[in-house]
């Protein structure tokens, strides 16, 4: 696949690291919400050697939020969601999956409840403003909804709890994963959430301070070297592996959260009100058709840039992988795929077309094992 | 500025016309609506020169459709723009600001009225279709919402005419500036507008099946070899100096109506309900403190990936610059700028930061003269 520059325009707005990250050695992006997002930097299989092994910090501002506060917040933030948020704590982080009036998905942010009030909505590339200001106006909510200027710095690897600790203090170790709270460091506070779009653990500091975050971004390498730190992002082996969904990716507006096996993040037997619900109950009554699922494929190498067609030995359509990449743990092609119900069986093998030659693939399930 | 290569992937969609644009040459990228947007073929400057003199074919696909239709679309699509669509007719083409219930802008589409209850919003770059799901579901209209599959061609430049002639016929000679008609060629029907990013004259061409749309662009290039055809794409030079106005760059959600120009847009003495009427009443009373403006520099080079400042000689700030390029008419650097109330008179000097040297500039009406 041929390399094309990305223009940079206002439009793909910088963050306040792109500087730092430019610096570190960033060598491609992508856009999300509108934002650089940095998508590797030695190379995709370094930075994942990396990741899992040591420790490595993340401009991850592209993971935007939607501020909603106000008498009616937990109003609107329920009825975009439906996942019962009616327990919910403030300190807390809620996975949860957006869905539109038809039951299908629009957004899987993280939720964060800061007041009984005030939440923040971390959202994956969609936007989820202007579909809580439109409910909001429809609804007559007394909310004031906002994109606040928060941006993240993950830091994320089986190090990151020792990095940070030397940071922050013993204190962070005890943070839960899921929970967020405020930190201390240099007379400044930062707000701290055990959370990470990896599964080599790890923390999200939610920067509302441009330049408080620039300098806990130097801090952390100056900090960092007896950790080996170095300046990741979200590792595109490294999320396939451990099955993290990505949203444009693996599912979007054309699918329902069953599709998506969200299932443990829908609530239909509850009395809170949100949107899709009947919709929901009758597409759990009549039974999904499609889901993700994973394939594995035995070829060491494959470029995405949209779907691919996976085929039985009639040709009949088997499903269609939507993200997939080389992996160095299974030393074959991974991918996430929304497989038709009839192959649902893993044991099933298909046909792919990868660079106009024949491979062949199994359908397994998710997470990978 | 360095280059960075963009990492493609599902959620950057392609297009149907992707492998022939590359074929083509593009030679740099950026995304729009979460699709791939060629940004340049041979350079900036000579794709500018051949877009004023001969015609072009380009692939603005990223210019996607949100599909409006049932009982309560006309109430919805009005609802959503500050622009009077009471007397709007089928055929016609109508540029709309969208704006939210603070009054402030959500994006500025082409609203092409299909039939009294279909409509069509060609939208630049943020989630419509999530507001227009939010406000009909809050509003229990009954719609319904789509994004369909519709790509189109633009076919831009002074020999458009004789190009889509040669192709479609004499007939389309006869379309007027912002009315839509359905062509016919090789047995297909093409839906085409009279309209397009830049000032050079052209069309658009809603391409609804994509082998189809595929055929038109292969005929479009072997029918334009007599009229110097080649690829194009929406120019940087050529929209600036036109002072077509971009969403994400030139402004925003955090701006308003007034502020970006669309006073002639903007219908207050009006019965029909739209969102955030009464907010704009009420900053039209008030008056606005600042708008955009166009800057002139003297320099020959300017890169933008942010806003940058605009100071007079005592540092105060005269305002920031959106989108700047070198014009290679005016031989300067010339841009579009949100400029303070007290920095309207285009007299005004202003001293500018490029890359850490200052150059002086002034401000200027829209359009550049």
């Amino acid at each position: 696949m041929k390399n094309f520059p990305i223009v940079k325009s206002r439009r793909l707005r910088s963050t306040p690291y792109t500087d730092r990250i430019e610096a570190q050695g960033v060598s491609s992006y992508t856009v999300y919400n509108h934002m650089l997002l940095p998508a590797s930097f030695k190379s995709l299989e370094a930075d994942y050697h990396h990741l899992k092994k040591f420790v490595q910090v993340w401009d991850v501002a592209a993971e935007r939020q939607v501020e909603i506060k106000g008498k009616d917040s937990a109003k609107l933030v329920q009825l975009m969601t439906c996942r019962d948020l009616s327990k919910s704590k403030i300190g807390k982080c809620y996975y949860a999956p957006l869905i539109d009036q038809e039951g299908l998905l629009v957004n899987d942010p993280i939720i964060n409840k800061l007041a009984e009030d005030r939440w923040w909505l971390s959202i994956a590339d969609s936007d989820v403003i202007f579909f809580a200001k439109g409910l909001a106006a429809g609804h007559k909510f007394e909310v004031e909804i906002k994109e606040p200027n928060v941006n993240i710095l993950a830091i994320q690897g089986p190090l990151s709890d020792d990095l940070m600790e030397k940071v922050f203090g013993e204190e962070i170790r005890k943070l839960k994963f899921f929970n967020f709270k405020y930190f201390d460091f240099k007379g400044k506070k930062y707000f701290i959430a055990r959370s990470g779009w990896s599964k080599q653990s790890g923390f999200e500091v939610y920067v509302e301070d441009d330049s408080a975050g620039q300098d806990l971004y130097d801090y952390l390498f100056e900090y960092g070297k007896e950790f080996n730190v170095k300046a990741g992002c979200p590792n595109l082996i490294e999320r396939i592996e451990s099955a993290l969904l990505s949203y444009g990716n693996d599912f979007d507006n054309r699918d329902n959260p069953f599709e998506a096996n969200f299932d443990k993040f829908i609530n239909l037997d509850t009395n809170v009100n949100y949107l899709g619900k009947e919709k929901l109950k009758k597409i759990k009554q009549e039974g999904i058709k499609r889901k993700l699922m994973g394939v594995k494929i035995d070829h060491n190498k494959i470029d995405m840039y949209c779907e691919k067609t996976l085929l039985d030995d009639n040709n009949n359509i088997v499903g269609f992988v939507r993200s997939a990449t080389y992996s160095p743990t299974f030393k074959k092609v991974i991918g996430i795929a929304m497989i038709n119900k009839p192959y649902w069986n893993s044991k099933h093998q298909f046909k792919i077309d990868i660079d106009e030659k024949i491979f062949l693939g199994t359908v397994c399930d998710l997470p990978f094992i």
